[in-house]
């Protein structure tokens, strides 16, 4: 057993998203916004390592993309937390004022990406490079387009 | 199926720690920084929840310490691989230079803690306080070991 039983169907992460205890929230803003920044740093650099692979520039290694991509549907629940109302002050961060004033749209890239991050788990299942490369794709433009919509550079 | 599912034993986790692949780096010391104090800080985040209902400062919800707790699990092995040759320079940081020049010691302090959070996830799938309790202690001391002896206040 490795990080491949980590991974989460979608539907579950929007779950516990959506059913987050009020304890679960953060003492203070700036303990959310280095949270939020922690888990997406951590889920960037283990999706680049899968992406590494899909464009050829690491050689495939079929255990450490499902690793990869199981941390990544594992971890792919938690940062929204980080941006509940008021975490967009008290520590320098680079999320646009519309993650809170569009906050529905906001939340509809964050299920898409736990969407598409267990579609890419369930496609690192199969060790199969080109199923992997399919999955990886409209991950990946879950990432940039929330980015674009809600990042600033 | 929620984060119950992501729990994973420490002898996985070690030997996943262990097998880690080349690529499993980083392309820069900052970005190994950032990861492991990224990492660390979301378990933290998770522990303290936990912590919370423990000490009595939260009313206890079994589900949410299941959860809690089985992220803490999930992400115990991460943050070691943040901890590699070099990885002493290119950001701020805390670590002390034992991390490098005391790596066995390290290590099991490492292997200690997700020996604990597979413990503590444990505890948390019966739902029962005193259970949790009981494995709280341990894993808190191991935290606070390896903090003594490698981080700097």
């Amino acid at each position: 057993m490795t990080f491949k039983t980590l991974a989460i169907s979608a539907a579950v992460a929007v779950t516990t998203l959506l059913a987050l205890p009020a304890h679960a929230q953060f003492a203070k803003s700036e303990e959310a916004v280095k949270y939020r920044q922690g888990s997406l740093f951590v889920i960037g650099q283990h999706f680049g390592r899968i992406g590494a692979m899909v464009n050829g520039k690491l050689p495939f290694d079929a255990k450490a993309a499902q690793e990869n991509a199981d941390i990544v549907a594992a971890m792919a629940a938690l940062p929204w937390t980080g941006f509940g109302p008021g975490t967009d002050k008290g520590a320098p961060h680079k999320a646009k004022p519309n993650v809170w004033t569009e906050k529905a749209k906001f939340n509809e890239h964050a299920q898409t990406f736990q969407a598409e991050a267990a579609k890419l788990a369930s496609a690192a299942k199969t060790g199969n490079l080109e199923q992997i490369k399919t999955a990886f794709g409209p991950a990946a433009q879950s990432c940039k387009s929330c980015h674009d919509a809600f990042r600033n550079r």
